[in-house]
C-alpha cells in the first residue's frame, strides 16, 4: 500500500490501475441481482477476483479473505440486509476497507434509513448519483470519508481535497448497472491503494476513459456494453495518460 | 394518454414508441433472475427507467411511483410471490396498469394456480407463448383484458379486435429471456398508452422489427442478443413504418 | 442412449453434440445468480432447453420432467440449499443423472461440508478447478463417478479411463462464469449420453474448441464472451473433428 497522500493526477491513477493487474485483489461484492454478472465481468476484465455471495452464512468468511468489500443497496431484501450487516461487521473486525453504493435511497425510505445506519460503520467511500447523494448529504463526509458524486462531471472529495473528472460518455446512461459497476471498481482500487480519494479517482477515471473509448464510432447501447468490458480489459497507464481529464475542484 | 381506441397500424405503433422516448416512463418489473439484466437493458435502451426490486418491503413504494408494472412468474419463490402480491395490490390501489407474463405455467402446477389467482386482480394484458396461454385460456379475456400469444406469428386480442403481427426472426428462440423482455416492453408501452391492445401491439411490433434488423447477415445468437439491444436503442417511427407487418385477425 | 462404453475420440464427441441439437434435452440448472443468464444462453445456443428455478416448491416438478440436472454451489443460501436437496432427491427418485459443480468449496468451509453431503447422493460427474477438486479429492471417484478437473489442460477420469483435453484459451479466465457454464454443458451432454466420461469429455471439448475459435484475432473479454455464444451456436461434428485435441491419460 502507498504511504501518505501524494498528488492525484493521471500518473498516480495509472499506477493504481497497474497495481490492480499485478496484485489481482480479491473483492467481495454484495450487489443487486441486476448488476451481479456485469460487475463480476468488469472486475475480472481488470484482473481482480470477485466473489459475489450475499448470504450471511458465507459473506463473513469471504470478506475475511478478501482485500476490500462493496456494499450496493439495489434489490434490497431481508437476506441481503443480513448479509450486508455480517459483511460490514467482518470488514470492521478484520480492518478491510468497504465502499457503499446507496442505490435509489431517494426513492425508497426504508432503504435510506438502512443506508444511514450503515454510515455509522464508516465506509471508506460512498458513491452515488446526485439524487442519491443529496438524500444522504447531511450525514456524509466527516473524518476523511470520501464522497463521490458521479454524473456528466464526476466530483469526489475527502473533505479537504476535491477532484473533478470530466471523462465519460452519455451512452453510460443508456445501459443498466454502470454506476453499480463503477462502485465495484472503486472497491477494487481501494484494495490496492489506502488513499481513498486516489482510489476512488482512479476507478472513476478508468471507467470514464474506457467509456469514451467504447463510445468511439457511436455504437448502440448493446455494442457499447460489450466494448466497455473490452476497454476495461485493455486500459493501462498509457491510455490513462492520454485521455484523463482530472482537475482540482 | 390517448382517448378512445383509434386504428392500430404502423403510424399508431410508431407514435407509442416515440412517446416512450419522450416521457421516459418508470416501469417496475418483478421478473425472474435470469431475465433481470437483459430486461433492464432493453427498457433503458428504449428510454424507459426500470426498477427491478422484488421484495415486498420495497415493491409497494416503487409501484406507487411507477407508471406501470410487469409481473413475470419465472424463478418463482416465496419472496417473489409475496412481492408480487404487494406490488399488484399497490397497482390496484394507485390505478396503475399491470402486465402478467405466466412463464411456464404449463409445466409447474403451483405456478398455474398462482397465475389464476392473479387474474382476479385484472392485469391489463397477459402475454405468453402458446403452451403457457393454452394452460390459462378458459380464464382469460373477459372485460377487455388483452391476450397476447406470441410466437412465429403473434396474435393479440381484447375480445373485440384481433391483431396479427408477422415480424420477427427465428433467432429470438435461440437466446433466453426474449419473451420476458417483450412482456416488459409491453408494460412500458402501456405506461404511455391507455388502449391496452395498441400498447401490446406497439411493443410486439417494435421488438419483432428490432429482431429482424438484428438478424440481418445471419449472426450467431450471442451477437444477435447484442444487436437486438442496439436496434431497440435505434428504433423509431420511420423504421416501424418501413418494416411493420400488422393485420386484422 | 448409447450402450456400453466405446472409444472417446473426436467422432464420438461430435456425435454427442449432434444428438443435443437433435433431441433438445430439458436441463434443469440450479446455479448461482451471477451465472444464470449466461448459462441459460449457452445451453439455448446449443439447442437445449434450460429451466433455472432454484426454489424447493418448483424444483422437484421441473427435475421430474427434465433429462438431467446441474447443481452449482455458487452464491449458496438457505433457499438454494433446500432447492438443491429437493432437486437431488427428485433426480434420484426418477433416475435422472446429475452433475455437481463445487464452486469455491476451497474458500468456504460450510460449502465444502454441504458438498461432501451431496456426494452421498452420487452425482454422475463432478467438475471443478484444481483448488476446488483438491478440497474434495479424498471423497471422489468411486463406483464410476466421473471427476473432471478443468484448467489449461483438462483432465477427466472415471477411475478406469482417463482423458486429457488440450483445447481452450486463456481468455476463458478473463470472464466470469465460464466454469459454471461448462458444468451446465456437461449436464446437457449427459442428458443424451449415458457414458458419463464421454458426456463430460464432449462438453469440455465443445466448450474449449468454441473458446479457441472465439479467441481468434485476440478480442477483448467482452467481445470474446459474445463470440463464445456464437461459436456454441455454430459448433458441430466437422468443427470438432478439425480442432479437438483429445488424448488418453
Amino acid at each position: 500500500m502507498s504511504g501518505s497522500p501524494g498528488p492525484i493526477d493521471a500518473a498516480a491513477v495509472g499506477a493504481v490501475i497497474a497495481r490492480v493487474r499485478d496484485w489481482a485483489p480479491l473483492v467481495h461484492c454484495i450487489t443487486n441481482t441486476v448488476a451481479q454478472n456485469f460487475t463480476a465481468n468488469v472486475l475480472t476484465a481488470l484482473g481482480a477476483v470477485p466473489s459475489m455471495t450475499i448470504h450471511a452464512d458465507e459473506a463473513g468468511a469471504l470478506v475475511e479473505s478478501a482485500d476490500a468489500l462493496l456494499v450496493n443497496l439495489g434489490t434490497l431484501d431481508p437476506d441481503r440486509r443480513l448479509g450486508i450487516e455480517v459483511a460490514v461487521a467482518a470488514a470492521q473486525e478484520h480492518g478491510k476497507a468497504w465502499v457503499l453504493d446507496p442505490v435509489k435511497v431517494n426513492r425508497v425510505a426504508t432503504r435510506r434509513a438502512f443506508a444511514l445506519k450503515l454510515l455509522d460503520a464508516r465506509p471508506a467511500i460512498v458513491r452515488g448519483n446526485t439524487a442519491e447523494m443529496t438524500a444522504l448529504f447531511p450525514h456524509l463526509g466527516s473524518d476523511g470519508m470520501v464522497v463521490a458524486v458521479t454524473g456528466a462531471r464526476d466530483s469526489l472529495s475527502d473533505g479537504t481535497r476535491t477532484i473533478l473528472v470530466d471523462n465519460g460518455d452519455p451512452l453510460l446512461a443508456r445501459m443498466i448497472a454502470t454506476g453499480c459497476a463503477l462502485s465495484a471498481l472503486i472497491a477494487t482500487c481501494r484494495a490496492v491503494e489506502t488513499d481513498s480519494l486516489l482510489a476512488a479517482t482512479a476507478a472513476t477515471v478508468a471507467w470514464s476513459v474506457a467509456a469514451e473509448r467504447a463510445a468511439e464510432g457511436g455504437p448502440g447501447p448493446g455494442t457499447f456494453a460489450v466494448r466497455l468490458i473490452d476497454e476495461i480489459g485493455e486500459i493501462d497507464s498509457d491510455i490513462i495518460e492520454r485521455y484523463a481529464r482530472i482537475s482540482r475542484g
